[in-house]
């Protein structure tokens, strides 16, 4: 048996030995808020100079992530992982969606939605869905009663702006979306305050071509992504609003997080790398929760975790079956309530597209390849293109937040056990992605101290 | 007349009316030490967790610069810029030179050595010199009386150690260098005891393949780089220590500075980009300046300043004289001495290559034009590439020292005014320089909020 199934029917045998919430209290609500492209150093609470104050409160009311991740650093693939607590490349989305694909997120797979509806939540997508833009693939036919806003993200064409499966405009204006997502998810709400509910809400911006509402144009002193922060943080401070509104505050659990890190603009704070990397600023994102009475207030947890773990902890927190098929993620409900500071976990992959490219051991960071970039000239011919690293380069995390300084040469073991890790892990993925995988390991070198580095023709 | 050849008749004149060293006091001997490669948080006073007690100690007895510029982000045009004071484009150094090219800094180009010589300066160059590699080009006869060292990088072939002119070893044995180079230094240092004299000193490290001495490896905890850092440091102890050995303390300026920022490893710290790129972590550097009873101890500079000043502030306390062509830098003297926090000067350019990319006025960086990378997709035909930006860019470097919010649309008259400095700036460059902006700028489209971005093939 595999450890990725081991840790699944772990999970899902707490779940059913030990329901965390007792029969009679009611399910609680579950919200969880997705940026589209925010840097890891875009919020205050996470060091920005930007005016942040509602999701700099939802921190201090609840806890705040340093080391929390997306499973991949593109759009379509961080969301399927999010969705079903499975690697993208597992669920067959290992790279973003255009327009002209016609594939989407398989029915073989489970959303967090379609879990929390065998448990009668009313269920909503407001925002970007990306996991297919066709009508067999919208949110209505993954588990959500209903859906509000664009299939895919800005910059596509033709952007459409959805009402469940019907176009109400097309193209979207994008200068009233936040607003009009925001509008729709104090609604929502509003009617299902009976409860439970699941309010998925994947905002459109930062991702470019960045829009703002009038209010918010001109007013951040930090240009029209300064202004489309604080426009996306106002959203934020509206829906914390209605629950206090409607006595629904001490039953709710919010999240918010982003899908991956910043593209041309926005920033990743002192990390590496940035949107399409699987250096840290590429991953690593803000993740805030907060269930007051649940979550204890102003907690800072540097404990691993990532968008993987929100379906195993929500389907755990609400009761509601796990589905059929292994999981990557974990219940991390315990660092949540503040019980552990840390949970033992399985090495995080890090893929670009069908390749693995790193593994999260611990504080120990393994990579092994890396995405054709400017540093590997001439470029091959395709342009973008996966290719394992001369020698695999490791990096402390704790003290080296920035992969800075390669530890490889001096940590054969650290390597040895992570690649080890790596193999374990790799034999319980798709063909496909397995002999990706083994094509680059077969091309690397041995490590050596000296000269094993790609030329630059500079 | 131009800015440029206004500020460097004030600065002569200046130098002229007013010496600085009264005639009775020896002339200071002027040490330049050198790092390659090396990034802007890659020392302890940068907050780097790397151990550099001895950079650390001359930052507190002198003063640290935090917006200091090399004038390329590459070895041999940064190096060219320090030597002559002038930009790299100027001077027909605007790439690095390979063993292949047969060129060099023009015999037309003064460099600081040669200025000191003027001055009957004992002069020495020790280390990777990377402006010519043909018996022609070699630092005895660019104004040094004696060379030790690499004539380019140590990752090109065939790395022969010379003495002057003359082969020691090849290929040179590169975990030897910091070692060696620094017992030659002590040694110039001693037997240069009655000055004045001239040291330039431009390490091999950490530019790879690195290596360090076997007193080094393995010691600094974070990795091969760490280690070479280390010795580095170690190295500048040992200079420190000769000085105050041979009682030259207070009549020696020592510098200390890098040529562009990181390039695989090493931490630009907070800053966007590394080595070969226009954002601030390919061109800011750390900047340190020691000078006992002259310089104020521990003072730390907000200043705009950078290499191409250093040629102007040597000669003027040196009272010696000026090259005769126009100068890109200025005297900053006055904010050595603390006397004054902020001078004025006219817009600092960022160049690859041919091509301008970027300028610095006050707190604001404009960018016009960025290389190819994978952010344009596909690579144009030959590979790296530099390309106008469809819409300029605009950072306000005090609120976003890492460069992500663009406020370019919000301040058209900012814009407007760096463009026509850059425009009035470039009049005085050479002809195929002017031809490269003007192309750039000939394909540039007007701002807009939304929508101007090149498209990204995901």
């Amino acid at each position: 048996m595999t450890d990725t199934r081991r840790d699944f029917l772990r999970t899902a045998g707490a779940a059913l030995a030990a329901p965390l919430i007792a029969a009679a209290s009611p399910p609680p609500n579950i919200i969880f808020i997705y940026a589209d492209d925010l840097g890891y150093g875009d919020l205050g609470c996470y060091g920005s100079n930007l005016r942040t104050p509602n999701l700099d409160r939802m921190a201090s009311e609840g806890m705040r992530f340093t080391q929390f991740y997306s499973a991949n650093p593109v759009c379509s693939p961080s969301r399927a992982a999010l969705l079903t607590g499975r690697y993208p490349t597992r669920v067959g989305v290992p790279r973003v969606l255009f327009p002209t694909d016609s594939t989407g997120l398989p029915d073989s797979e489970t959303t967090l939605a379609q879990v929390l509806k065998q448990r009668s939540y009313k269920t909503m997508c407001i925002g970007k869905w990306h996991l297919g833009h066709l009508p067999q693939f919208l949110p209505t036919r993954r588990g959500f009663d209903e859906y509000f806003g664009i299939p895919y993200s800005n910059d596509m064409k033709p952007r459409p702006l959805l009402h469940n499966t019907e176009t109400l405009e097309e193209p979207a204006r994008l200068e009233t979306l936040t607003l009009r997502y925001t509008e729709q998810a104090v609604k929502f709400i509003e009617r299902s305050q009976g409860g439970p509910f699941f309010l998925y809400m994947p905002h459109t911006f930062p991702h470019i071509p960045l829009a703002a509402s009038e209010r918010f144009r001109g007013k951040s002193n930090a240009g029209l992504y300064g202004d489309v922060i604080e426009e996306l943080d106002w959203s934020v401070g509206q829906v914390l609003d209605a629950l206090k509104k409607h006595n629904l505050d001490s039953n709710t659990l919010v999240m918010f997080s982003s899908d991956n890190g910043p593209w041309y603009q926005g920033s990743p704070g002192r990390l590496r790398g940035r949107k399409g990397s699987t250096y840290e600023g590429g991953v690593r994102e803000p993740f805030l929760a907060r269930f007051p009475g649940r979550i204890p207030k102003g907690l800072v947890s540097k404990a691993v975790a990532g968008t993987v773990d929100i379906l195993p902890t929500v389907a755990r927190l609400c009761d509601a079956p796990l589905p059929s098929k292994p999981l990557d993620g974990i219940d991390i409900w315990p660092l949540l309530t503040g019980r552990k500071q840390q949970l033992e976990r399985e090495a995080l992959l890090y893929f670009d597209n069908i390749y693995l490219q790193c593994a999260r051991w611990g504080k120990w960071k393994l990579h092994v390849a890396r995405y054709n970039s400017a540093a590997y000239n001439p470029a091959p011919p395709g342009g973008r293109q996966n290719l394992p690293l001369p020698a695999p380069e490791l990096y402390d995390l704790e003290n080296d937040p920035d992969e800075s300084y390669d530890m490889a040469p001096e940590n054969p073991r650290v390597v040895a056990e992570i690649r080890a890790r790596i193999d374990r892990l790799m034999t319980t993925f798709p063909e496909q992605i397995q002999s990706a995988y083994r094509e680059s390991m077969a091309r690397q070198v041995a490590p050596t101290a000296v000269g094993s580095f790609p030329r630059l023709g500079r």
